[in-house]
């Protein structure tokens, strides 16, 4: 946790960003795999963590601006509970670490707020994203499961505040980003052909976990990059294969890191490999070297869509003017994601509170297939925290459905992209800060030019 | 997945154990960790992998034995699906594989079961777990969250068929048990003092992902093992340490293994160590020869726990009768938790269903601490598998606890008890299929005696 004071600065600006009423902070609980006492790794929720800092099951809580309380509800542990998980801290402790001082037992919140309901105060609560969540709102309120109306002004609130990183936080996902950047080093030494995907994904976690940090999300770690989140590990890795890493450490604090790698199995890119894998690193630059406060993130896309498509025209894969195509939409055949998105608590930081909301700025998402899957297109501002992550995937089945559609023909040689059809996918990621004057990396560099890879593979054994 | 054959005559059986009525399998869907696509894990319900086979999410199914019909609700995987998660196989013929020819899209349950309802077809469900379960009765069947009736009949149904394992799934338990046995022996020899948990708990895991397989549960690795379910890994380990293991391989089918190891860091054993190690290793062999069909568990279970108590008081830290001690519930200071419980597709099978109709035969359990923990008290019978564990544990609080209220001082000594406050925990698990004439350990052999541990502990780097 930061120190009390980060928590009650927090809470203090949040509450002057919503003109009273009472905000409702819902915090995760532990969730069953096959039984309810055999449970995935407990995660608290972001907004939780932000404002309060707590990462137990079992706690909710409440600012309730028009009565000048902070309140959270739980209980403290009995010895049922110390028997079977060990010396428990008393909440009451854990809340005081918050700056919070008022505790209150679990059974007391359905009372509050029914309480609240009946004095007419206006409640707040942000987006449900586990069946967990619309039960309580269901228990405690009678909102039918579905037909939650979550606040608009408190995700406002929320998202301007934690868009802007502090220095504490950018300290702690630099953080992140080490131990990201590390768990890359050593899983790109380990990608030697005969090797199991799972081995490499298994390199990537230990090396996270030793030094007490979570996946930020599921590993990839596949020979069949195309496949945007592939998270079968069962592949051997041949000699020809490129393995694609995108894997990421989450610290004790909950902050993310995110990186993705595209490793060459034998230590050297073949020459059809390069000539593609050139044109991503070349877009990839072209987005790092265009990040700075007031540039809109949806040019920065544009621009390395572009950079792909007059790549791609010079192997005679696209053809026509790059920027009309990729206006029409042509270039998600083999860039059919985004560029980037906002991290900070979340690896995609907010996700949960809506995109458009993180994003956006509330203005509408394009719906056009790839565009749409663009989560950031608002104008950059300091403090933000983002990745850089273009990609060229030749994906079989779109490639086929596309082409029995004569889609784009004026954009898209397919005789040629026939020719590449299982070619597979590249992509590589690094995390950003925009500062006053631009950009900084944040963690360290692992590999990205093709050079630096064959490099840093002849050190393996 | 088995042959489609096995579906089949699953499905048959069950028919035949129930009397009649619509039968409702709620499949598992994708939990958010910290927002809808950020997911955990995907693990279906297990029941529903008994009859129907598909580890997939966003799929139930039902059997209207009123009506003789077998159906799988899903939707056909779209080409965003593709993209982002690779190619799938029709959800149609994966259907097929289960023997189910009929599949209907999701949207169409809702609009089966009222029909049923208005029908006045009893409908039979299981207990729920997770939340999204709940969710799912409301929105069908306007079940309130909280207000479920599970069907004890159904339950019934399959218990009667889950506890007795057929040749093929002890084949895959087995295989599962081999692998499990293969992440402690990598495991054991990675204890070095100066190591984290996190390490150990890393070459755990991995072992088992080399082969494909998840965790079956999250890995306990701790040199505090007096913390029954501790996750923590954040120690380093000293020479001094015991390290208690406890992990278990998952196989892509689902099915579990379970065994826990008590791993001297610096090689070997204290003589103060190996005193109370060597109770615990009587123990796990009295209750392993004890296993036949017909006896009742929870006789093995008394008869362990009276063995741990005798050498006990051998050391001077119990006193009294030990048939007494254990009766009045006095051995739950040092052993407060079962002493084993059935394992299959789950790795506590079936504990959803209700502990008391897998493992009581529907007759109460004890209320008493220590004994209430005690997940399996039946009589034994050919093809129950099950783990044996008993432990050792001195936990600090509950010493503090029962000291301060002087309980059982007629059966423990205090005073002596008080000088082993920090000695930690001990436990050894192995697991076991009932067999026609005794029975059968399932995996392989690892380290139990201390002299075992002690050899296998030599050939550490």
């Amino acid at each position: 946790m930061f120190s009390k004071e980060t928590y009650i600065a927090r809470r203090a600006a949040l509450k002057k960003e919503l003109n009273g009423g009472l905000l409702l902070f819902i915090g995760n609980d532990e969730t069953g795999i096959n039984y309810a006492d055999n449970t995935f790794h407990f995660r608290q929720d972001s907004t939780f963590l932000y404002y309060f800092g707590i990462s137990a099951p079992g706690l909710n809580a409440i600012i309730d601006i028009d009565n000048d309380r902070e309140i959270i509800f739980g209980d403290e542990p009995g010895i049922d509970a110390i028997v079977w998980m060990g010396t428990q801290k008393p909440l009451r402790d854990k809340a005081a670490m918050a700056g919070i001082d008022s505790v209150r037992p679990s059974a007391q919140l359905d009372e509050y707020l029914k309480n609240a309901k009946s004095k007419k105060q206006a409640l707040h609560y942000l987006p449900t994203y586990r069946a967990e969540h619309k039960i309580k709102l269901f228990q405690w309120l009678g909102i039918y499961p579905g037909a939650e109306t979550p606040s608009v002004p408190f995700i406002y609130g929320v998202v301007n505040q934690r868009n802007y990183k502090s220095a504490e936080e950018i300290e702690e996902i630099d953080r992140a980003c080490q131990i990201t950047a590390d768990m890359h080093l050593n899983a790109i030494s380990a990608v030697v052909p005969g090797v199991m995907e799972s081995s490499i994904a298994s390199v990537a976690r230990a090396t996270a976990a030793r030094v007490g940090c979570e996946l930020s999300f599921p590993t990839i770690a596949t020979v069949n990059g195309q496949t945007l989140h592939n998270h079968y590990h069962g592949n051997r890795i041949k000699p020809s294969d490129m393995l694609l890493l995108d894997a990421g450490a989450e610290t004790p604090m909950g902050y993310a890191g995110d990186m993705s790698s595209t490793i060459p199995a034998s230590g050297a890119f073949s020459t059809r490999q390069r000539e593609i894998y050139d044109i991503a690193v070349a877009a990839h630059e072209a987005a790092v070297n265009a990040l700075r406060p007031g540039i809109n993130f949806e040019h920065v896309y544009d621009h390395a869509a572009c950079v792909i498509m007059d790549g791609l025209k010079a192997l005679g894969l696209a053809k026509g003017d790059a920027v009309e195509a990729v206006h029409a939409g042509a270039h998600a055949l083999f860039f059919p994601c985004g560029l980037g998105h906002m991290m900070g608590l979340d690896v995609h930081d907010m996700e949960n509170l809506g995109e458009v909301y993180v994003g956006y700025d509330g203005r509408p998402k394009s719906t056009q297939f790839g565009r749409k899957s663009l989560r950031l297109g608002r104008k950059l501002e300091p403090g933000f925290v983002l990745t850089i992550e273009p990609g060229i995937y030749f994906i079989p089945e779109l490639i086929e459905l596309w082409k029995s559609e004569n889609k784009f023909a004026e954009y898209i040689n397919y005789d040629k992209v026939e020719k590449y059809k299982y070619f597979g996918g590249i992509r590589n990621e690094e995390d950003y800060l925009i500062t006053d004057s631009g950009f900084r990396l944040l963690g360290k560099k692992i590999p990205l030019h093709a050079s630096e890879y064959e490099e840093y593979l002849k050190q393996r054994n």
